[in-house]
């Protein structure tokens, strides 16, 4: 049994390499995919390759173009999503990638402090497990994977 | 033609009603839905129809789920989807929705202001149009079903 | 905004009656549907119009098939599905049309008793409101349509 | 030809060693799937790795989810799903998954004793075969697959 | 409860008239849709709109061509689709329509003698109900919409 | 039978004219539907309500998003595609409508003159008619929905 | 590239294995599946193993259940169809298969000599190409697989 | 991570061999697939297979017919779509292509010179991405794989 695994949301902390270490040393068979987590790489992928643009709406446009020609993808191919809401930033990118988890019928975990749950709570309703911790997550993988 | 338009997000500003009063003018036949805009009737939902709950995460849970049957129902029924970002609030329900109606394939438009381009720019890429004003949405609409 | 519900589940008691009733009173436009409530036609819809069977399980695969035309075709049309669970019988034909209502996306509502609560557990995690009491479905229709 | 067969119901017996026994004796290339069997881990699944509930309802919900990331995921893979109803308990999940594999679209086979016939009616006739022991099971997968 | 009923099938006997007799006669809401069945008016639908074409392989073509816009049609929209199997003819029109509502999962009811049976076995296994006469359609439709 | 037809393509003739024309002359009951064939208002439907963009890209970008509103939502309701390719100009869009009209099964029928065929063949072979004219498109209507 | 290819119909001639030594003499890289071709293995699958029925129907519906398990499996699995259509038997169970793959979207080609044209045309107007030898099916899968 | 890549268009210019080259030399693990690209073997795909047609319209139709097998096929299994417009030609095949590629869901990357721009701007609306050389397309798979 061979998971693909979304892991969608915040690119500031370390949760993505504390369940992917978790998984590994769990031994579980588990790929991980997720959007590029390179901050200023991400938001020049437009610009860099297919040429400047000066508003910085185009700039942005161009770039999330690009990147959803692999989150899309990754998301579409992959058995289960999960989404990080971390403390800051409004990352509705994440909450758009739990609707299209949630539309497509991709099982959903979401993973936020209890900060956030009042505002999450549509988000949260639509997640199969709600952690706080990366290592509850891993929990989960290695429950449903065993 | 008669078209139905969700409209999804913000609920503390007159948004709605200026989109409905100037497509009214315009003639348009157009059926608004969307979720409760009542607030507190909306946090309620659930408490008060199933019960009470002394977790505030339970309470929240409930009371999305039965906000859900309407929300769900109504977005999926609609032909265009229309979410709102509005100054406040982390309005992560509103890119939950866009993110359905995206992986739905609804015609999505957006509404927001320039200051929230580029935090929402995987939103704004997977919509078929970026308003800045209720009245440029009357404008769409009016174009669309002339 | 009018709203087909689909009432699947018991035969035996009135909960259907008093969900009618009550959403009457509240003057909401709904459209119920669901399955043939009269036992013995039920039973006899495959013999009585194609023919005797010998054999109980031919008399009730020929009956099913009958019954399935209407309710496959209701529960498909239907914007939301109220499945019950009485306190009698296996009501394995009521679990069965929830998974087919939670595998097409359908809003569920699950109405039953507390001490059926651990036994459908996998039911009501793929409802979005879990009811006791008729009324309270009447009261979530009231609310979500308004 | 390799298939993948997920086989839900009931956790008590011994039915999934003797199809899986018998299939490998058979030399068939069939991967297994199913739920977690271990009853007690399964009941907690959610409590034992997002934290405790007091109030069962929510413990049960918890792990319910827990649960259904595994289960689904695997039902949805899967090329054939065996449902088997035992003599005991009310086996609501069974008939939820059978209701899924139905509205899926997957081949169904379903696995009782004649003494569940009536009762099982509706699920039976959207099977494509209903056994009475697993050996027939087996010899099911071996006729199909040869 | 107003059906879509799509009439597949023989086009030589009075079988769709009889069932619409019965259907009016006992009041049912029933809109019966089905294929030209003016047999001439069918064979040169294509020709004798689209221009001539010596090949017959070509005329059929195109004939088929023009009718599979009206049957394609009316099949998808239809709520039930009956299929009819007469004495005569190979009929592999109304066994491909059989597969398409299979597909489709559009309830199936196949009308034909038992003359018929082993050779319809395939086709029959996809049907809820095998009927015999077409007054016996009527019995069903007056009992699944009542 | 109430038919809802897509017409797209070119706007530079009366072909819609004259295939609405024998329609109504024919007294069917078919409701056209199509894209705005006003040409530089459809051109300039992005920047007079979204505001001004200096490159051109952006300028068409805008406006065959809210362009888009209308022909994807018009062309998923429809029942019948037909694409009409004139004589002048690329006309990709027709040739883009075709394709999703394909993609979603919807009966395609083209309209063209015969210099066309080589360059449209892969078109033609996804469409179940190929007409030269409107009024063979208007005798199409009439036949298949007699 | 490596194919599946499904081959429906006729199981009296050598039509299989004249496309199976063709492709692997051309070195292709193809899975060909099908129904089980050995008739009497085929016509007593369900009593054989399900257990016997005295009824003929009944022991048809049996075997043609056991049967789906296989044709539903490996028609959906398949990149494209081939249905064979030889000078005999009323072979209804191709075309049914051929509604299917129309219904799935799969790549249809049909095989038959001219005799069958009339009789086919719809089945044909549904297919890619209308082949009369086994040969000719090679050359499809060695040119389109090239 | 392995991507499957369907190169559409234009094939008189070595456009697709500047791709591959590309990323072969950036190691990328990508399958590409397209079209037969060899002109005349393209357009005598039908009548050099399943014989001879007089007519220039039946020869395309053939050849049409046979070449969708392949297309479709690796159109469909494709992750990603780039579709090439040269300088030259109609390329009315490649805006269909898109079209498909738009309603099945798949990123779509248009390449074509600015010179095309207005003219395709209904396509480019629905693309991820508007590279204007190949060695583009390479850094977008470079980027979107890493």
């Amino acid at each position: 049994m061979s998971w693909q695994v979304y892991l969608s949301g915040e690119i500031h902390t370390d949760w993505r390499e504390r369940i992917e270490r978790g998984t590994a040393d769990a031994g579980l068979d588990v790929e991980f995919t997720g959007p590029v987590t390179d901050h200023a790489a991400s938001d020049d992928a437009g610009v860099s390759i297919l040429g400047p643009e000066e508003k910085p709406f185009w700039k942005d446009h161009q770039g999330a173009g690009v990147n959803a020609i692999r989150t899309r993808t990754l998301l579409q191919q992959s058995d289960v999503v999960v989404v990080r809401f971390g403390e800051q930033y409004r990352q509705w990118n994440a909450a758009f990638d739990a609707g299209m988890a949630a539309a497509l019928g991709k099982p959903l975990v979401t993973l936020h402090p209890e900060s956030h749950d009042h505002a999450l709570k549509e988000v949260d309703r639509a997640a199969l497990a709600v952690a706080r911790e990366p290592e509850q997550v891993v929990e989960i993988l290695r429950y449903v994977m065993r």
